[in-house]
């Protein structure tokens, strides 16, 4: 099978070698690459610089986009699924967003559509959930699915530091990109508790809809003070759904010290579903990283070679996606002066008014 | 699809009940159920009392084995496959001793061989292994994979009860058999261990050559030793390649606290493997209950009816399972005058001979 890859970055250079260690095995080759000319001197002949060169190319079967960002992914991804080719990519970006629309289009050209490396890094939680879906009914999700904020507040709660020496920390050992906002406002976990819902309960969610609070600018009192009433802060994703009505958040959360959240730490993630006939599964490892979401692409391109390609379409059902004005949630909430309580029944605007808030989970 | 099914038992009658919810769907019928004469009243036509009936069905192309034992599973599943049906079952006696052989038959007759409830219960872990051996090398697993210890475990450093009185309480809530031998003295574990580690390392693995030692009598004494030193204890099942090399055990383990495995409570398990492009992966749920593992098996149904069998032949690597001389991991030994210390380089012999010891994981 002749295979192409859009984008030669981090994701991309761990894919091409990857793909080396198993060409032989599954008999691929990879023909070419789309990057920038200044890659000229390392891809020589394989190199592309016109996304064309490669969505138009009859004998490419399967590409792998790794660009990262919206625009360019988006037409590269539509493109080749339009052309009959099966598409992988980590991007949750244009995932959460074209989510129905790539898998219809995929659906009607024949081809598969991908993503497992956009949730999870070389977790295989969409595998997993999807062959739930199929079994029984998921109807609760949530976990850890960003690293960079759990590393940063890892490192403030165990080695004492600030917000600002931990997220020093996490860029310079790569667990931060140079513009963190993404993760550290929760945008990222937005993106990823939207594909998985999405996959759960099979239908169309807005990342709009999704409500989220960062952890920007929390300092290490309030990391004391959670850690004396007896849990750890985490940056949790969470999922619930009841008939056509969900309720999707992600937000600071204090999770009890022997909760197996509790136990997860510095760049790893851990993601958590209830299936109504097999109990709580659990999923943890490593987000992130170029090799292990570089390792979930090529799992997925097994799949693929293999034709054991696992996600169908599905019509859609119509979900509504619930800001509530009443939480029905517990939450840790430190006003302005300082003064710290647990409080149920309040709004979202009552929380955001406090100098600090968490949800609490038992 | 016509099904047969071998055993109207817990498990049994847990797919029976699946197979109901999901037989629209796939267009499935459940033709025929082997058990004993006196279950005519409940399954009425269905019913058979001679394997046969069902191995010799040309209508029936798939079949499920929940009888326990090993004779006649044995029967059943090479009789079966023999005949090109596919078989799923949860059966980790005869899969662990004759897995090799069940690949080949099913290889040579064009039908799968499942068995992803053997280990594990509802947790998707054989897929996910067998998934990450064909894109890099897994040489370290380890886990909780005894639901019946770690519950009586638990009970005892959680609630201070004897281990007569947790045994006790296991049995009462379903979480232990009448005769709980196989659970204690580990040769439950000693089973899961292989299976896992025949399909990562792709070779033979004898039952025999692995080394086990139970928790029976462990009282509550040591639990509080253990934890003042800052670890919980758990019976873990452990196995690690070096080349055509292993070594493999099943033993009491001192695991730090906040480390995974000190999270994993009750009746349930955990499972870690390391992928060599991947790193560290980690799975949890319900190692055991009727519905979980009856749930593992429609999984497994599922991706027969998909045409997505997931388990190739291979040909079998030659493996040594080493009993080494010196062990060189570090044990926790409290010895016959009480005097409790931690040792490395012991031999097995000399752990045996401690009132009780425990492997110290970091």
């Amino acid at each position: 099978m002749k295979l192409g890859l859009f984008g030669y970055g981090t994701i991309g250079r761990g894919v091409y070698s990857l793909v080396e260690n198993i060409k032989k095995k599954y008999n691929l080759e990879m023909k070419k690459v789309f990057d920038l000319p200044t890659k000229k001197e390392i891809l020589g002949d394989k190199l592309v610089t016109d996304i064309n060169d490669i969505i138009f190319d009859e004998e490419i079967e399967t590409v792998v986009e790794a660009l990262g960002g919206h625009d360019v992914p988006y037409q590269v991804i539509s493109g080749c699924l339009k052309k009959g080719k099966n598409v992988i990519t980590s991007n949750k970006e244009v995932v959460s967003m074209h989510l129905e629309e790539f898998l219809d289009i995929a659906h009607k050209n024949n081809c598969s559509f991908l993503f497992e490396a956009s949730v999870g890094g070389g977790i295989p939680i969409i595998r997993s959930l999807i062959d739930n879906t199929k079994i029984n009914e998921v109807n609760d999700i949530y976990g850890i699915v960003n690293g960079t904020t759990n590393y940063i507040l890892t490192k403030m709660s165990d080695e004492n530091l600030s917000f600002e020496e931990a997220l020093e920390l996490a860029k310079k050992n790569g667990f931060a990109e140079a513009n963190p906002t993404a993760d550290l406002e929760g945008l990222d976990g937005v993106r990823k508790i939207n594909i998985l819902s999405s996959l759960a309960y099979q239908g169309n969610i807005s990342n709009d809809d999704i409500y989220h609070y960062g952890i920007t600018g929390i300092d290490k009192n309030i990391l004391e003070l959670v850690k004396k009433e007896g849990y750890v802060l985490k940056f949790v994703a969470s999922s619930h759904r009841n008939g056509n009505n969900c309720i999707i958040r992600v937000e600071p959360t204090m999770v009890p010290f022997g909760h197996p959240l509790s136990a997860v730490t510095n760049e790893f993630n851990a993601i958590m579903f209830t299936g109504s006939t097999n109990a709580e599964l659990s999923f943890y490892g490593k987000g992130a990283g170029s090799i292990p979401t570089a390792s979930a692409i090529i799992a997925d391109l097994v799949s693929i070679v293999e034709k054991r390609s696992y996600i169908e379409y599905k019509n859609a059902n119509k979900l509504v996606v619930n800001k509530q004005d009443i939480n029905p949630n517990e939450y840790y909430v430190i006003d302005r002066t300082g003064k710290a309580k647990f409080e149920s029944n309040v709004t979202d605007e009552h929380l955001q008014a406090a100098k600090f808030y968490a949800r609490v989970i038992k």
